[in-house]
């Protein structure tokens, strides 16, 4: 007997993938599901945070309810559609002040409202503290997925890497750095930059950083079936990244690396568009070249294998 | 400070709703949201199960998985829609066993079959075992709602009362009744059902029966501003009902009007569609009348308050 510890998250998803029923649609393995209605494509996307495992210390509810929901329009985002909706299942203990419901909810409400859109329902349950999100979005053009990187194209992420992990170890070593808990607590959801790329025609795939940087890049370069060489010195290091790394004696790289709750998009596009980004007013960093197989880092002008190092539901504390 | 227990979860629903921003869309207050895209009704409905109180003693993986599905689904039959899709976020201990992860995917898939649609998409996270599902739907007429009855109108359910209830008490005394037992572990979502009454027009409005008849008849008057007289004599028991309320010694009637779990449906309708409805394949029972207002019982040929008294989450072990 494999235990979920043992197996971990991502072979147990292609396992789910395996064992059931193939749909005729864009589903399980993307970002977000896509199914199409009249032309108009459907994009869906749900997601579950526990206080346990995604509250960072000194979190508030109303900023736990926007997590949640960032999480989930991330994903939406990181297809390229525009959001239409989110519904949320709440869990809490019988025992939880019903301020703690409307907290959340209220949370929920801005994030969505951030997102230009509403909260179109809900269910309420007794549980151990979660909240599952599932985000709408419609899509009038083709969607970003994973799989359409090409050899040549330029590898690009949307904000900086690492100020989230930052934030999550600093609330929980007692430190106190606004930038960085900013990240982590109130993350923003790169919906604009998301449609930007796809009405422009812009990126040939793209997959949120949800999960850190090596883990994505690894997953992109799955998909589309190519590899990557990224180039250390150009990824933009987040806010508060040095000062959290430096007090705690962690390793910056690795937070910029292998951190997870970044919600940043990583996507690829053809060298000829690169103007039209530059000229965009999209906050975003050039990082690599997709190359033909092999993920690789060039640090100080060496390259080697860069391995993927992201968090792993299951199998980390 | 109250506590969601002291509150209930339907006053917490109605606070909710009042403490975030209204969406433009039938959204918060009915069995599923519902967005418009180009003219095809959307239908959403988000819902957690947990083993800890879903889980009638004996149920197997898949059975849950069947279970977390069809509460799902249920809520786009009682909408009168077409499902198509579902999304599933599963919470699990991550020492469990990796099959019970494939065996609830299994179920879900299958009753994901049975309505004739797909697994869309999913997540999997370290929790303490619920699963939320997020079904999908489309409809092309008017959806089905709680707020169309009006005085006059017939009351009908499908299928019967009292099996899921009496199934879960059996189980948990030991008792097997193999009806029972399957009204609880293989619900049946009435999907063609809800399909039929929405397209041929015949309901004024619907919902399923998910928190039991007493609590449902409440619900469906206070959205519709009207009242019913239901006929107790009328009421169709469930398979099982008798044989497990006479070994436990607990009263039938109070299986029927109050038990949780049913997932049949509630709907009205004009009088002139009685004939259309009984010429149907429909298994169905007209138990009462709309009225103008109070929710009445009348039984043995006396009349008296109907009172609601269905599950409610959070107050109830």
């Amino acid at each position: 007997m494999a235990s979920l510890k043992d197996v971990g998250e991502r072979a147990l998803i292609d396992r789910v993938i395996k064992s059931i029923r193939k749909s005729p649609y864009l589903g399980p393995g993307d970002d977000a599901a896509c199914i199409d209605i009249k032309g108009t494509k459907l994009v869906i996307s749900t997601d579950v945070v526990t206080f346990e495992r995604h509250m960072a210390k000194g979190m508030t509810m109303e900023q736990f309810g926007w997590l949640s929901a960032a999480v989930s329009f991330s994903d939406i985002a990181s297809m390229g559609s525009r959001p239409v909706g989110i519904l949320a299942a709440v869990s809490l203990l019988p025992e939880t002040d019903e301020n703690v419901l409307y907290d959340i909810m209220n949370g929920i409400d801005q994030c969505a409202e951030f997102c230009g859109t509403d909260v179109l329902g809900g269910d309420t349950k007794a549980g151990y503290g979660s909240v599952c999100t599932t985000a709408l979005g419609v899509c009038e053009h083709r969607v970003l997925t994973r799989s359409g990187a090409r050899p040549g194209d330029l590898v690009a992420i949307t904000g900086a890497l690492g100020s989230a992990s930052a934030g999550w170890y600093a609330a929980l070593n007692g430190i106190h750095n606004k930038d960085a808990f900013s990240a982590v607590a109130l993350p923003v959801p790169r919906v604009k930059e998301g449609m930007f790329l796809a009405e422009n025609e812009i990126a040939t795939s793209c997959m949120d950083i949800s999960d850190g940087f090596s883990t994505t890049a690894s997953a992109l370069c799955g998909s589309s079936g190519v590899g990557m060489n990224i180039i250390f010195e150009s990824l933009p290091m987040g806010k508060g990244v040095a000062a959290v790394s430096k007090k705690l004696g962690m390793s910056s790289a690795d937070l910029m690396l292998n951190g997870g709750g970044e919600y940043e998009l990583m996507f690829t596009f053809r060298r000829e568009n690169l103007e039209k980004l530059h000229s965009s007013d999209i906050d975003l960093a050039v990082v690599g070249v997709v190359t033909d197989k092999g993920l690789q880092l060039t640090k100080d002008g060496k390259t080697s294998s860069l391995e993927n190092k992201g968090y792993e539901h299951f199998t980390e504390d």
